[in-house]
């Protein structure tokens, strides 16, 4: 029923919590389970800036962001394999973060996403994190809030 | 990982395609299935009125959204036994919807609430019902929306 999960993370306590959860179901369906990280593209965002120094100094924003996105997605991994799952694929893609996770999972015909319920820039109280919020709203396919 | 899982339905087709998902995990996973289905109180919500006239009606109309509520689990029950749960119980409330859930999850140990993204009630085109998105912010185990 189950047999591609996507569990997007960006490093919080409640992504990991949704890995944890992910990789134990993932262990009873046997599902490939694809971490995914994504970072904000300040190159692409700031293109209209015209000056050189800031498109320079964007580039390398970016690639700090990605390295950073890299490390989260091996993270992951770890606590994944440490769970048990065995079929485990790292993402990282660059731009807009519920719309990445909706883009990947319909490309990749991905049968359940896992997220946790806040992210690293939510702020708690509010009932669930923006994309959250956004992606169990769009999703095509069942999300597990953790 | 599951043993109690609660599906809270309106009768909504979002809401029988959440039983037949949460069935299939049922077997899977073992799991005790409790369907609920929940009933505006009406004579509750208008004690103020004084008029005995308004007070009887509202009682009637209690009798009767909480038989429709009784004909809704046996209908989520039937799903569910098509399916392949065997551990099914239904059980009706009345009161505010969401907090019902957020109750009954809370004192029966519920380990995953599974539930449509959208109810009868709900404008489509939201992100996500009012309902699904309380119940998916606030409760304090995973929920699954379908």
């Amino acid at each position: 029923m189950f047999e591609k999960i996507l569990i997007p993370i960006d490093g919080s306590e409640k992504s990991l919590e949704a890995v944890q959860i992910a990789s134990e179901m993932a262990k009873v369906y046997e599902s490939e389970i694809v971490i995914l990280s994504i970072f904000r593209h300040h190159s692409m965002m700031e293109r209209s800036f015209s000056m050189a120094g800031i498109s320079k100094r964007t580039e390398s924003l970016d690639e700090t962001l990605s390295a950073y996105a890299k490390e989260i997605v091996e993270e992951g991994k770890r606590v994944a394999k440490e769970v048990g799952a065995t079929k485990i694929k790292g993402v990282v893609r660059g731009g807009q973060v519920a719309k990445q996770i909706l883009n990947y999972a319909k490309s990749n015909d991905i049968d359940l996403i896992v997220i946790g319920s806040q992210g690293q820039g939510d702020l708690s109280g509010y009932l669930l994190g923006g994309v959250s919020h956004k992606v169990a709203g769009l999703a095509k396919c069942p999300v597990l809030v953790v």
